[in-house]
C-alpha cells in the first residue's frame, strides 16, 4: 500500500478517540464463548475499522455501502447469488481458495467454486454426455484421477458443470431445465471420459449492483472460458477447480481471478467428419481435451486449523 | 492485535501465492477513472484480503458469511434495515461518526444515526409535544442552539425521535402511525422547548441474523435509553446525536457504542402534581432535562476531504 493512500487523522486526540471506539467494540466480543468465532469477529472488527479510518469514510459513503448491500439482497434468489458474485469480483473467493488449498506436490490446483453449482446433478455413465440439449460445440474430455502418491484413485466422483455457448447456465433460464451439468464416476483404474460442450467466455450476471460496481470501476464482467470440476474421493482433499481454454484472449482478464497457468488446457479442434473416440456419429466439428487430475491428501498438509 | 491471533501462511511460497491474488485484484481496479472510488475500493480489497489471510478463513466460514448477508437482505425492508444494524453492532457506524465529526472546541458531540429516522416528520410549534399518543412518562426538554463562537443560532431546525416506553418506534408497529417523532424550529434567540417522553432502554431488533450474531457472541441487544436529535442550520455542521439518561445502568453496555459522557444528561424527576413549566395540566409524574447544543463550523475543521 502506498503511504499517500493513508489519510491520517488530524490529531493525536482524534486518533485516540478512534482507537477508543475499536477497543470498546473488541471488548464487547471478549465474552464470546466460541473461541474461533471470537477470533474471526474480532479480526473482522479490526480490519473493518482500519478500512474506515484509512479512507476516512464519509457518512454518505457508508450510506451508499449500506444501500449497495441492500440491493445485493434484493436481487438475490436461490439461483442468483449476488453476495457470491461480490465475493468473487473482489477476489475474496479466490483468496479463500488459496488459503485453504496450499500447493502440495503435483496436486491439481483449485480455483473458485462460482455461484452455479447445483447439488444432486443427474448421474451419467463414464463416457456419457453432460450436454442434455445445451447448445455448443461437442467436446470429448478424458483423463485420470490419481492421488498425490501417483496411484490411481478408483471410482472418484466427478461433478462437471458449464455454461452453454450463449453464456448461460441452465439455472439462469428460469425454467426447470437441467443441462450441461452432471456427475459421473471414474472407473476402477481412475480413468474417466465424457462428452461436454467446448467452453466459451461468458459474463457473470451484471444487471445488478455487482455489475454496476464493475462498470463504475472500469472492469469487464467477462469470465475466461472454463469447464467446472468438483472431484471427491475418500481419503483425498475435495478438489474444486476449472479447466481453461488455451488461446482464449479472456485468460488475462478473468472477472473473478480464477485463472492459473496449470489449469489452461489445449482444446484440440477436430473438423466435421473426424471419427470420434467412442464412435459417436457427429456431422459437426468437435474438440478434444485431456485433464489428468491429482488429488491432494486429506487433511491438507500446511493448511491452518479451523 | 495480539500476535497469537495471527496465523501465518505455512511457507514463503504460499505467502507469495496469496499476495499474488491481492496484486491481481488491486490491478483490476487500477483503471477506475473515479479516483476516490478507486482509493476506497482498493483499500477495501487490501483490508478484506488481510482479514481472510489473518484468520485463515475456511470455505465453510466464507459460505456462512455469504448466507448471513443473504439473511440480512431477506429481512430488510424500508423500516427494518438489517445492514444498518450490522454496521451499528460492529461499531462501524460509530467509527464513521467519529471520523467525520472531529472534536471542535465546545461543539456538541455526535453519535450514531440509527435505523429509525424518517424524513419529513410532522412539524410542531416550539413548545409543542412530539408524543402524539406514544406511551411514556412526559418529559420537558429545553435548551439553546449556539454556534462554536458562542452566538445563538436563530431558527435552527431540530428533528427529534425516540422509542415509546414499550421500546418500540412508531415505524416498528407496522401500521401507519407517526408518534414520538417531530421537528420544530428554535426561536430567534436559539431557544427551544418541547414535550417528549422520558427515554427508556430498548433492544435493537434482534429477531434476525444480527440478533443471532449478538446471541452467538454473548452480547446483549440493549441500547442505553436515549432521545435522538438532528440539528441543522445554515453555515453549521449538521449535528446528529442523542442525549442519554444519567443513572441508566445500560450506559456502560450500549449495543451500538453510541454513549459519550458529554451526552449523558440529568433527567430530573417531578412528582405528580408539580406545576409544569408551560402550564400544561398533568396528573402524572414527569421529568425535565436541559440540553444546550453547540454546532460546529461547516465544513468541519480537520475532517478529511472526500
Ligand atoms: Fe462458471
Ligand atoms: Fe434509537
Amino acid at each position: 500500500m502506498s503511504d499517500s493512500e493513508k489519510l491520517a487523522p488530524a490529531t493525536a486526540e482524534q486518533e485516540a478517540r478512534e482507537e477508543a471506539v475499536i477497543a470498546q467494540v473488541l471488548g464487547s466480543f471478549a465474552g464470546c464463548a466460541d473461541e474461533r468465532l471470537r477470533t474471526v469477529i474480532q479480526a473482522l472488527v479490526r480490519h473493518a475499522h482500519a478500512f474506515v479510518r484509512e479512507v476516512r469514510l464519509t457518512e454518505a459513503e457508508r450510506e451508499a455501502a449500506i444501500g449497495f448491500l441492500r440491493e445485493c439482497g434484493d436481487i438475490t434468489t436461490d439461483t442468483r447469488q449476488e453476495f457470491i458474485l461480490l465475493s468473487d469480483v473482489l477476489g475474496l473467493s479466490m483468496q479463500t481458495v488459496c488459503v485453504n488449498n496450499p500447493a502440495e506436490g503435483e496436486a491439481t490446483e483449485a480455483t473458485v467454486f462460482g455461484p452455479f453449482f447445483v447439488e444432486d446433478s443427474p448421474e451419467i455413465d463414464n463416457g456419457g454426455d453432460i450436454a442434455a440439449g445445451a447448445s455448443g460445440t461437442p467436446c470429448w474430455v478424458t483423463g485420470t484421477v490419481r492421488g498425490a502418491d501417483g496411484e490411481p484413485v478408483p471410482n472418484a466422483r466427478i461433478d462437471v458443470w458449464e455454461a452453454d455457448d450463449d453464456g448461460m447456465y441452465d439455472v439462469q433460464y428460469g425454467d426447470d431445465r437441467t443441462a450441461a451439468r452432471a456427475h459421473l464416476h471414474a472407473d476402477g483404474q481412475g480413468a474417466y471420459r465424457f462428452w461436454a460442450i467446448t467452453p466459451t467466455p461468458y459474463p457473470i450476471p451484471h444487471d445488478g449492483p455487482v455489475g454496476r460496481l464493475l462498470q463504475a470501476t472500469g472492469r469487464a464482467p467477462m469470465r475466461a472460458s472454463h469447464l467446472h470440476f468438483m472431484v471427491t474421493a475418500r481419503g483425498h482433499r475435495r478438489l474444486v477447480t476449472h479447466i481453461f481454454v488455451d488461446g482464449d484472449p479472456q485468460l488475462a482478464d478473468d472477472a473473478v481471478f480464477g485463472v492459473k497457468p496449470s489449469l489452461i488446457k489445449s482444446f484440440v479442434q477436430r473438423p466435421a467428419g473426424t471419427p470420434t473416440p467412442d464412435g459417436r456419429p457427429l456431422d459437426t466439428p468437435w474438440t478434444q481435451v485431456r485433464f489428468d487430475i491429482v488429488l491432494a491428501h486429506e487433511p491438507p498438509r500446511g493448511a491452518a486449523a479451523g
